[in-house]
């Protein structure tokens, strides 16, 4: 199970916004084919847009000017470009950045070995990102009993990583421990990617699973049907405001109101120290056909009906039990103990 | 703007499952084309059910017998088919049951005369629906002030009642005022009557309006976008617990998380005194088909996926502001003052 492949200088990705209707397997050729690529959803999820980024550089170093002066110029172009192609998850900034250190930290090489350490360094990032995912879910598992009912939103599995997820790889685990799990998931309007997506992989893995629309979360927490909700996150600040799929901000004030756990699942690579609080985070906002149409069929209202289309929102801190990391469970006081394990 | 037409003993309805693409006007011939309308949301909202039942009811009675007891015997069996159609709205069961009651007073009349009291009761059903409207309108308005906005979910206008509506109608009158409204309309998956019926509703009143996918209120909540909260009813109880639409529990508790009014508005025929609380209402459990599937095209997950899909949710009364009803405004403690209103 995986969402993209790295092989002799060629990238392929399973192109997200097919599923689960088609399993298509697309080869990125161009920069510009992977910008839209993220742009459009066809590659998503925090981490994996992080990886897959690091890759369309790799493809496109050969386009590159071999005169090392205007190299670096271009590359530097290139990571500012890709970084364009959507603004909240900060895994995208974060790997970029880490090639775009590799390019100065190698700035006196010749221009053909800058190129290796920056492939070496995307390479890393893809296998990181692997063992990162097995982390998080041995710190998560251990925050599930058996029998228990998750709710889940928004995909967090083997798509959304190159590993096998954040929220979902805790899930994964719980299975594989015998313990037995059932998953209420979120639909996760606009694009669907619960239900497309989350309840694909739920499938895969014979995990017993039930689709909801996302306005039923409250009714099923009010019948005790909940024990704990899990996601993912897009940018954590360094008070433990999370942004993340919109909707997920409702479901944690539904958490808090019913006293059932939230729990939020994230790389360390998914903080953002650099913001204080979660109004500092820029929130993407998309084209309203996403949500007049579904999955681009008919329009679900009138066509002269003008839309709000937020991709994200922020779940502060106080509302968020835990944060489970690749380094360890983080609990509050999160602006202590998140400077703590982040050293 | 009507919904439904009754005359020459002939019943028209507009088929709301068609809406917006399609204004389709159907003749109901037959009581179970009537029942299958009504248990298929071609003819929906709570107040506008009951109507249409009574309706079905009269061009039902010249295929019962002639003889008095086996008429009203059969009268007896057509009123419990209709009520059958739909568990929660109490209106459908109130409007029956109102034509039962005249059936009883006039059983030692000729049969013909016991049609021509149902038909009249039935008629005055209609009448006394669009009055009731006018009435929740002239009360709710006051709550609302200049420029405000406000989110309302499912539908609740001149298509849910015979009249202008409930929460609805109190926001064209707030438009009529000049009091400039704008409104957030929730999507409302999963039959999307807030995209399909009230975005077409507003378009009609020239009420200026943004379509949001349901798990985005909370986010416009903590931005400060939203001012107050109305929604319709399908059963209220003697607490003042309210069944609605699924998703309105889920509202309530964001508004009273960010403390912004949260308003239902119903006829008095909305509520069930005979329930105490709640817990004590049944909420209709529909067909997976509905949530697996948008606009009945495409599957939104894996054809295996199991989904759970309840149509509605019960709002605790402790998170309602008030309940504007056609005889004023109810405010807490609502046990005391429902029973001083109705009594």
């Amino acid at each position: 199970m995986r969402s993209l492949k790295f092989k002799n200088n060629k990238l392929f990705y399973l192109d997200q916004t097919k599923l689960p209707g088609k399993e298509l397997w697309r080869n990125c050729a161009t920069i510009k084919s992977g910008w839209k690529a993220i742009k459009n959803l066809k590659v998503r999820g925090a981490p994996l847009i992080g990886v897959f980024a690091a890759y369309c550089i790799c493809i496109h170093l050969d386009k590159l000017s071999k005169k090392k002066n205007v190299f670096l110029r271009q590359l530097k172009q290139s990571l500012k470009y890709l970084e364009s192609a959507r603004p909240t998850a900060v895994n995208l900034f974060w790997a970029l950045d880490r090639l775009g250190k590799v390019s100065l930290q190698s700035r006196q090489k010749e221009v053909k070995q800058i190129k290796k350490n920056i492939v070496k360094e995307a390479k890393l990032i893809h296998q990181q990102d692997i063992i990162t995912c097995k982390h998080i879910a041995d710190y998560g598992v251990n925050l599930v009993k058996k029998n228990e009912t998750i709710l889940t939103h928004c995909n967090t599995g083997f798509l959304a990583s190159s590993g096998q997820g954040t929220a979902l790889g805790i899930i994964f685990k719980t299975k594989k421990q015998g313990k037995n799990p059932t998953v209420y998931i979120d639909e996760t309007r606009p694009l669907l990617q619960g239900a497309r997506l989350t309840a694909w992989e739920l499938n895969k893995k014979k995990i017993k699973s039930f689709l909801i629309t996302d306005n039923s979360a409250a009714f099923l927490m009010q019948n005790k049907q909940i024990d704990k909700i899990l996601v993912g996150a897009d940018r954590i600040t360094a008070s433990g405001d999370t942004a993340n799929k919109i909707g997920t901000y409702n479901l944690a004030i539904l958490a808090k109101y019913h006293n059932i756990p939230f729990y939020v699942a994230a790389p360390l690579s998914t903080f953002d120290l650099s913001l204080k609080k979660g109004s500092d985070i820029v929130i993407e906002k998309r084209g309203q056909k996403e949500v007049k149409k579904v999955l681009g069929q008919a329009l679900i209202c009138p066509k002269e009906t003008k839309a709000a289309n937020f991709a994200f929102d922020v779940t502060p801190s106080k509302l968020i039990k835990a944060i489970v990391t690749d380094k360890g469970v983080i609990y509050p006081p999160y602006e202590k103990n998140i400077k703590k394990l982040i050293k």
